[in-house]
């Protein structure tokens, strides 16, 4: 293989909607941030869901069937829960299998390849359905260079993985282009890439081009476009800060919003590993962004508190605000808070 | 595809041997590191070394044509260059098709699967030869747990790529096992791979798993064993720091040891980013390797003097010592200050 010009070709892919959200087994719903981020950003998209028995975790949509979906228009299985690793759970697979029997494509994020699970290949090449990858990123991303970008980024980061990093940043591109910045909200993740149409999944991308992935994914733009980046993993979290360092150092963010939820006192599923407090995340955000981008600072944070009241939402809210000198804001509740977080990103 | 138990398959690897070292086109020594490596850890593996006219880089072996080194025994022609992004060059490829013509397999460890190049393929099918890629990640790789493994590590850490992390492995490896000390070197490049015949190359591993990978890499061992861990990229390094903290994160180093080359101000290819001082790259790696291993510390600095003279080299050595408060050698030249190191990098 010869280098070449590098394509965003995600950008190209031609998704067959809409979905039916397939939630599996899951009873955790931290795992289940493909399916509620199709919910509450593409919503358009998403015809219902299905589950296996066993299933806690709903989104909330009509309950259906594949053939049931398929008759109100679904043209796609959307694998809409991710767990550790990124496989096909063996009891999906009859699931599927009923989906693609049903008339639907199926689409996936996780690592494993559809097509490597024999008895979904072969109901595929069966039915005449599509297996569709969605977590494969662009052939030929180049090294990084460290070369600075024109244009503006902002980078959301987190003090863990799955509370609020990509709604964050969804909320930010929004909020910017309702005030009539331009602004491109840029996918790093699975579930974004699907409500974007494009990006790249920097987790599935080979180690040693991981900043050049990045730094692909905000290309140069005009002086006062913004990139609102959504960020991945957290740079302290000891499975995933190989892809949080990276995606930092090739965005080159020149602002960085901080995501966390109350109370996630440690890394989920890692219960050894406290999270760090905002404070120190901050620090080591900018410590080490500084390297590709001096000029780096911190817009303010943003807080996942869909579990508290309005009242306690907003006394967390107005405590961390008050304690670290910086909006904060939970950009699922919007309001002034979330219109101060935006003045203090867009100030510098 | 479903989890499977990992396998270290790269140390089932039966490489043809010796080797003919191929030198490309290599106008820059700091890109010829697999040579090198090979021709001074190695050396019964060497029977010389091959390049095309416009070269200046050698390896000091004796320069024979593909058909000569065959025919003194060799039976693999190596490539002992590296680029950035890992390609092989168009214009190397006639010189490797005189290689598989005159009866020796090909090795790289480079990014680019040799097979994807279409002469090459054409020409090893022709010739019934062997292409072989060093730089292939063993498959099924868990993502990190960031559980304690048993065991002690040790592992070398750089200001910069190419100044001597993988050489201060060898090195500390060599003196710990002439101590008696119960030691393995663990190659996390391809180079270390292709002495070791063994390990992973890091920074060939998809980046979710990039810590998974480092803690594969030193499994674990009796509680007096030291795994002697090659370091990959730099934390300070734009293009590979993923690379460096996945590996830092998964190794759990009780002991980094710190690798710089006096004189190299900035990073290698990327005039515009400084290398960082010593104190800086110590604080900051003790600083990342504390989420992972609390109890991590810095058992000295190794210099890479290779380009200074005899006295020159002592006196750099003594005075990085006495600012730092820290053993510093240079592996390479032996002596009391490497018997220094070895005695901190134990003493924990």
């Amino acid at each position: 293989m010869t280098m070449h010009v590098p394509s965003l070709g995600l950008s190209q892919i031609d998704l067959p909607r809409p979905y039916l959200l397939f939630l599996g087994d899951s009873i955790e719903p931290a795992y289940a941030k493909t399916a509620f981020g199709l919910r509450d950003w593409a919503p358009e998209f998403c015809v219902g869901e299905f589950a296996l028995p066993e299933a806690t975790v709903t989104a909330g949509l009509p309950q259906l069937t594949p053939a049931e979906a398929y008759a109100r228009g679904a043209r796609a299985l959307v694998i809409g829960v991710a767990n550790t690793g990124g496989v096909i759970q063996p009891n999906w697979i009859a699931a599927l299998t009923e989906a693609i029997e049903a008339g639907l494509d199926i689409i996936s994020g996780m690592h494993a390849s559809l097509a490597t699970v024999a008895p979904l290949k072969a109901a595929a090449d069966a039915h005449g359905r599509r297996l569709i990858d969605i977590r494969v990123p662009p052939r030929g991303i180049p090294v990084a260079t460290g070369r600075k970008r024109s244009g503006r980024r902002l980078l959301t980061v987190g003090t863990d993985c799955a509370l609020g990093k990509k709604y964050t940043a969804l909320s930010l591109a929004r909020a910017l282009r309702a005030r009539g910045v331009a602004a491109d909200f840029r996918a790093s993740g699975q579930t974004g890439i699907m409500i974007a149409g494009g990006g790249i999944p920097m987790d599935a991308v080979v180690a040693d081009f991981e900043s050049g992935a990045a730094e692909l994914l905000s290309p140069d733009a005009a002086p006062d476009h913004w990139d609102v980046i959504e960020g991945q993993g957290s740079l302290f979290h000891p499975s995933y800060s190989a892809v949080a360092l990276g995606l930092l150092h090739g965005s080159q963010p020149d602002v960085i919003v901080v995501c966390h939820q109350p109370g996630r006192d440690h890394i989920l599923g890692l219960e050894a590993f406290a999270t760090p407090s905002l404070e120190e995340a901050i620090a080591l955000n900018l410590q080490l962004g500084r390297r590709t981008n001096p000029a780096i600072r911190c817009g303010g944070i943003s807080l996942n508190t869909a579990h508290l009241d309005e009242a306690e939402s907003r006394r967390v809210l107005e405590a961390t605000s008050r304690s670290l000198g910086l909006p904060a804001a939970d950009p699922i509740r919007g309001g002034p808070m979330l219109d101060a977080l935006v003045d203090s990103c867009l100030s510098g």
